[in-house]
């Protein structure tokens, strides 16, 4: 059984092994609650996730340690495994589907785990490690239904009420939920009136269907930029302990996810991951009840591939008017290309890159459209020189 | 004259004003130095910058408080003047050339300062707060080269010092010189033998100048991705503490920079701005004699633009061969761009965009260029992809 105890225990056991990460205040997140992060982006792997998987392998016995543990997972908590056993002395495999990203095949091999690529996906690599674990007699490291991996997750609700002892509300990101149960579980027992809201990914809202079902049943997809939290089927355990200690469960879509992420690159100088930024979104659009309060958002992660978070970036800047991407139907006659160029310059615009298509079937025979990426202010600005082309006679088609 | 008590007293009054910024272990920036970040970028205001001009303003007396303060500057200095003006009650008038972003004026006013644009550029907006200084006794805040200035950046020395007291080397940009003045004075007062390098851009190097021309002097421009340190002369008080606590000014390069902005993104989920990134810079590219040492990178700030920060990664990505841009020159005939299609399908490389163009005056008359932007793995991996489409009879053109 979960105890407080045990959760004080794992916070001695880490002590030396994880950072204590900083609590940091954000005023500029919404301007009518006292918004702190902790900053768990900031750990070390670059997630919460080796508390857990440190506390659980510390409480393995001899016998045990000396086998080595197994995992899977292709993010953070391979990570954790790997870093935590490494530490410790102890050899750990983890076992990652053969299409996982070169990156984090190498990034777990450098924290000093051997890595098996098993063909086919995410299943065939967690029946695979369950194999080895009967095969070999490796301890398997569950990544979020398990007592000592919740209890090491837990420190962080204590380290919570350290930082800030009249805390209001904590919001945290769920995946399969072992993160927000030791959190929850630490924060009711120690601060009963302080409220603990879970976000998921809408596209994954595994434990909303559990708490609705009144048990966890597999979703029939996982789809969302969260890859942390994009899980089927909430734990047993953590489903347990979300429905006695979490106050309530939201959801956030992708764009708000991605405005989270934006946000917290432009205002607090934080790289968070999809799954790391569901806090700050659910706050940010509304979904948990924080006017007035201090509320504290569990920023769980920061490993976004720069690939996903260049798009990331891209797509906010499109959406908040700092770029902006034009088309205009031109007559195929000299001299039309430098026309807009002049009127888009005029206006302060900054053409990033030009498409000029003479081939496209939707256009007169004699037209030809012209495709501007251009960076701007804001939405006004783009509206600007969206009106300065029709004015001088541009059609403009999107 | 500088003294210790007065960087100590600063410390004292910044106390409710700023927070004290983490100092991180970060393993992975050197395996064979211990690397640490004094994390400036997550002060509030997103710089260092807010120390030096709170402590300036406490220091006003009655009148002078009254009257309010100016400052000219587009970036940092004025949001620091801003926010601590407004702390403290006192009216603040920032003057910005006309042609600052519309985004670093909104941040101004957002710290509650009234903003003057002036017609023309920085020096122009410098001239006008001077003016303003003697028509309306404003007291100004000078950005580095101010006594109580440099005290208020001291007070990062002695937090370095209490955080990692057997620090041996400290790395710290430098613009007009104020940072580097009062943390040098700091910590030599307090641990002589601790170094103390500075940083600056290749393309601004004015301190570099100043130390071998024993004096400052004015470069012909100031140049670098690393725009708030592009600071054309050295300040006179600076310059000097510079000469006498400073062992040995380097400089590093825009892309060294750039690196130094993608792997703090990559390896620590911090956004650091140009000048935030310099310390770091210097240190993955061997510019200070670290190996074997405790060093800490003094990351200055974070304020960088998300478009710029949109070109650095993906200009990083390039460089890192993770994304690939590839020319192939292809005979004008159907099934063409299908088969390269394929082979770069087949080598597992993700096409992003792709340009056709027929009319190219450099390629034969039936032949036309295929532009193909590919998220690739690794050098390695780009490699693989063109050997692949030269086996198969293309012809690549870059």
């Amino acid at each position: 059984m979960l105890t407080l105890d045990k959760i004080y225990h794992a916070k001695y056991v880490l002590k030396d092994v994880i950072r204590q990460t900083d609590l940091i205040f954000a005023p500029q997140i919404r301007k009518d609650a006292e918004v702190y992060l902790k900053t768990e982006n900031l750990q070390i792997t670059g997630s919460f996730k080796v508390r857990g998987s440190a506390y659980k392998i510390s409480q393995l016995n001899e016998e045990e340690r000396a086998r080595g543990v197994v995992a899977c997972s292709a993010g953070n908590h391979a990570q954790g495994v790997a870093m935590a056993a490494t530490k410790s002395g102890i050899p750990s495999l983890i076992c990652l589907p053969d299409g996982a990203p070169i990156s984090k095949v190498e990034a777990t091999k450098r924290y000093g785990a051997k890595v098996e690529l098993v063909k086919g996906v995410y299943d065939d690599a967690y029946a695979r490690a369950l194999q080895l674990k009967d095969e070999k007699g490796y301890t398997f490291i569950h990544p979020f239904d398990d007592e000592d991996v919740i209890a090491g997750q837990g420190t962080i609700g204590l380290e919570i009420l350290e930082q800030l002892d009249d805390v209001d509300a904590v919001v945290v990101p769920i995946g399969g939920g072992g993160l927000i149960s030791g959190v929850a579980y630490a924060i009711k027992c120690l601060r009963p009136q302080c409220k603990v809201y879970g976000v998921q990914a809408a596209g994954a809202a595994s434990m909303v269907h559990a708490l609705q079902e009144q048990g966890p049943d597999a979703l029939p997809s996982a789809k969302t930029i969260a890859d942390g939290i994009a899980v089927k089927k909430a734990g047993e355990l953590t489903y347990q302990l979300c429905r006695d200690y979490v106050d309530e469960v939201v959801t956030v879509t992708d764009d708000e996810i991605s405005t989270a992420i934006l946000t917290l690159i432009e205002q607090q100088k934080l790289i968070a991951e999809g799954a790391g930024a569901v806090a700050v979104a659910a706050v940010l659009f509304d979904k948990v009840p924080v006017a007035g309060k201090k509320v504290v958002c569990l920023v769980s992660g920061g490993n976004i591939d720069v690939t996903i978070l260049s798009r990331v970036i891209s797509r906010g800047l499109l959406k908040t008017g700092r770029s902006a991407d034009i088309t205009v139907e031109l007559v195929d006659k000299p001299g039309q290309l430098r026309g807009v160029s002049d009127i888009v310059a005029a206006a302060g615009g900054n053409v990033v890159a030009v498409n000029h298509d003479r081939t496209d079937l939707d256009t007169d025979i004699n037209a030809c459209y012209l495709r501007l990426m251009l960076e701007t202010r804001d939405h006004a600005h783009v509206e600007q020189i969206r009106t300065a082309l029709t004015e001088a006679g541009y059609k403009i088609i999107k």
